[in-house]
């Protein structure tokens, strides 16, 4: 009878608000970590945020929400109701595989391991690193035992961050677009190389600060539903969609760190705040998945934050801020500075173009190392010979090479794939906005409004939650299945045009 | 056997532990909402809170535990094992006196009431607080019920703050210390009136709160241990002995405000940096009590932040910092300045003698609030009335008024009595450190140096954890039990030397 149904269903909304709880919580305590911290309270902070992990984990794998959640599927509930309680279900029967202990140990590990990166940076030493990563990947390797898998370990792990993604689906993808990419980075080689030393002159910490908050807000970045916080490494975190923190760091001697940075960021921040509050702790309040959240950021990024529409009506601004530093400079030189293809050393610094050869080199190590092929102590010879081999650049220590991202340290293996699939899944978006809204590019360019784009990625993408998979969204939103080769046409017609 | 009792001990201390991880968590979670939470966050955060005290709450009442402490405290500990082990017996009798329905629906209503606070004083209305506020009153009322109480509900309420306290008791050290205290205010009345006007002269913001962390570090506050923020009102609050929090807040037209609060706090968190880490979630890794909490505090704030000795020092300094502010007075000047008695509308601004005045107004307010002789409707003009009658001042409005502390709003009901009698005890302790420490006064005035106190402090109190009460600790370090004439005869003493 439906007041049961109504019944069950509320009582299962109640047990995942309060394991969102936990689980924000959690975020919070992690939040804080990587912004406020005191060194020595590094410790007992690792404990905490296992105890939390835990209990997180014990909630959710009570057998009295696995039978809840049991009853409910077989239930007639209407569509959204049902995609909620079926995924899950999927995420309850996989992780009632692990115990809490694994849990715990995993938490407390990856705490250790990410004050061991900072370490390892300080001191511009792998080896800082090193034990801690070990343990940290031989976890890892356990944990894909326990998922199971079929074909390769790595599969089980880029599973978590991207549902239905495979070693084999990744390597076709990454050969499909390496070849298109080459021979665009060649035709760009043919151009006159761009001028871009203005955007490495000095940019005074507090100007470049408040410049940063300057486009997070006219970017639509709601500052009463969030903040922006210094890290060492930009990331965002929300402890719901109603506080939503954004982190960057501030290079005083380099201009593009800050401000791309805090576009890329202020887009996953968008997407956070546009989900539906109402669903707080369900499925259908949460993001679709890591490449569409990454798609978001891209296509604020580059789309619209690499754009000439956006800078014909930005950089007038931008010259009001740092006179001194872009009187002198035009529009167009601007634009050719801040597209400039070369190949790096930094993935965070890289153009659009040579960006994807910085993944797929994780791609592969992480490929290696859980296969047992690479072993941890061997990274940063791997690495560095392999960034000769597809950028051509020589890596002149650690912490321009292997220690340049935290992911690793979060124990997050698997997730540097779904930043290639975001720019493609990016352009696609991109190309299909423009589509449908004829006025998108005059709005930005005459008037720097970009909330056409916002409004449009809310209705399209957003309010969706988790509904749909980033296959299904696609599908449905451009009207066709992810291609790559969208996004070498974008970029190509975006490098001829400068 | 011995082993049984040390595995039985070991589990004890893990489930403490765990219980401590989820306690400190949900500080966090506080600390945030203080400092930097985004004003849309408030509503879910009040969630999480909510949520991580029934967790803790559900952890410490379970029935394990309870068996665990009753088996326990039969065995054969050592001094410091059993008393641990007693008081953890004592909390959980208390604790599962209250459902955990309860505590969620306290914590969901100390939430709203803060934020509720925050919006009054914005508007400068109580009304806009007094709906809350009416709730949160009638649920300490159901809390007085449920521990239970002879003679007075306050009574319940004052014990959850200071253990034994009682009306009676508080009644007659009020009553004891407001004749002397009448007397000296006439005979300080006598004399001639301060002049002060250089101290609200414009202090700019970022230089006060480099001075403020120049002194806190010159105090011994640890930063590799602990920060500073800023918050609406002044607090300490920690994560582990590893991670202290201080906040504080800065008004440029008042240089007092920022500096005193500063010291204040940095009192409470050297007690907090002390106690030791390895009895963490342990009651022998806890703070002795709110009043000796309290103790430590103005021992730092008053008897050495307001001492002669320490501005001998450190008034070149300030001067270094301010010099167009302070170059014209002389550090006598500057004595008679910050310790001007005169009867004033702000608690924390108030001087060492008048700031008794505004607890006992506090604490007669509660006790008619709590035995229903005082509608929380009725407070503002309650307040106002008493203020007149004893400190002869007319209250502009609520901010300046019945809205001006936090404590409320945390449902702290209670608890205001602790910071007279932290007065009172730390008067006993400074005499007792001078009398001890012959050289304290010397090395303060020449070299500014406070780490005798500090040393002292640590060994007589701080390491000591729980293990004694406020009384035995007093009576233990001070050779005599808590005597208001000692506090009296330190401010007669002081306030004559000026």
């Amino acid at each position: 009878m439906p007041a049961d149904k109504e019944l069950l269903y509320n009582d299962y909304k109640a047990t995942m608000r309060k394991i969102a709880d936990v689980k924000y919580a959690t975020a919070v305590l992690q939040w804080d970590q990587e912004t406020y911290l005191p060194p020595k309270g590094a410790h007992f902070r690792g404990q905490q945020l296992a105890t939390l992990s835990e209990i997180a984990h014990n909630m959710f794998t009570n057998e009295k929400l696995g039978k809840l959640l049991n009853e409910l599927i077989s239930k007639d509930l209407d569509a959204k109701q049902k995609k909620n309680v079926q995924l899950s279900l999927e995420e309850y029967n996989k992780l009632i595989r692990f115990s809490s202990d694994f849990v715990r140990k995993m938490s407390e590990i990856t705490s250790a391991s990410f004050h061991a990166w900072l370490e390892a940076r300080k001191q511009n030493n792998f080896s800082v690193f090193e034990p801690a990563l070990s343990a940290l990947v031989g976890l890892k390797r356990e944990e894909a035992n326990i998922l199971g898998y079929d074909a390769h370990p790595y599969n089980a792990l880029i599973n978590e961050f991207e549902k239905g993604a495979t070693v084999a689906m990744a390597d076709k993808i990454f050969a499909d677009v390496t070849k298109p990419l080459l021979i665009l980075l060649d035709e760009v080689k043919q151009k006159p190389f761009a001028e871009d030393r203005f955007l490495h002159q000095t940019f005074p910490k507090q100007q470049q600060w408040e410049w940063g908050i300057y486009l997070a807000k006219q970017l639509g970045f709601d500052f009463e539903a969030g903040r922006q916080d210094i890290s060492e490494h930009p990331f965002t975190i929300n402890f719901s969609s109603q506080d939503v923190r954004i982190t960057t760091r501030i290079d005083e001697d380099d201009f593009k760190n800050m401000t791309w940075s805090t576009i890329h960021e202020v887009g996953h921040a968008l997407y956070e705040q546009s989900l539906p509050a109402d669903e707080y702790g369900l499925p259908s309040g949460e993001y679709a998945s890591l490449s569409i959240h990454e798609s978001q950021s891209r296509i604020w990024e580059n789309c619209i934050g690499r754009g000439h529409e956006f800078w014909q009506f930005y950089f007038p601004k931008l010259q009001q801020y740092f006179p001194h530093q872009f009187n002198d400079v035009s529009v167009q030189q601007f634009m050719q500075a801040i597209n400039k293809v070369q190949p790096s050393l930094i993935r965070t610094d890289a153009d659009e173009l040579t960006y994807h050869f910085h993944v797929m080199i994780r791609y592969e190590l992480e490929k290696n190392l859980m296969e047992g092929s690479l072993q941890v102590k061997d990274i940063p010879v791997y690495w560095n010979e392999q960034y000769k081999n597809l950028l051509g650049v020589d890596v002149p220590d650690d912490k321009q090479g292997c220690l340049q991202d935290v992911h690793w340290s979060h124990g997050s293996f698997g997730y540097f794939p779904t930043y290639s699939l975001g720019s493609f899944y990016a352009a696609q978006f991109w190309e299909k906005a423009q589509s449908e809204i004829p006025e998108l590019s005059s709005k930005i360019a005459l008037q720097g409004d970009t909330g056409l784009l916002l409004h449009w990625l809310r209705s399209s993408i957003h309010i969706r939650g988790k509904y749909y998979s980033s296959e299904e969204l696609c599908t449905l939103v451009t009207g066709k299945q992810l291609d790559s080769k969208v996004f070498v046409d974008y970029l190509r017609q975006k490098l001829n045009y400068l």
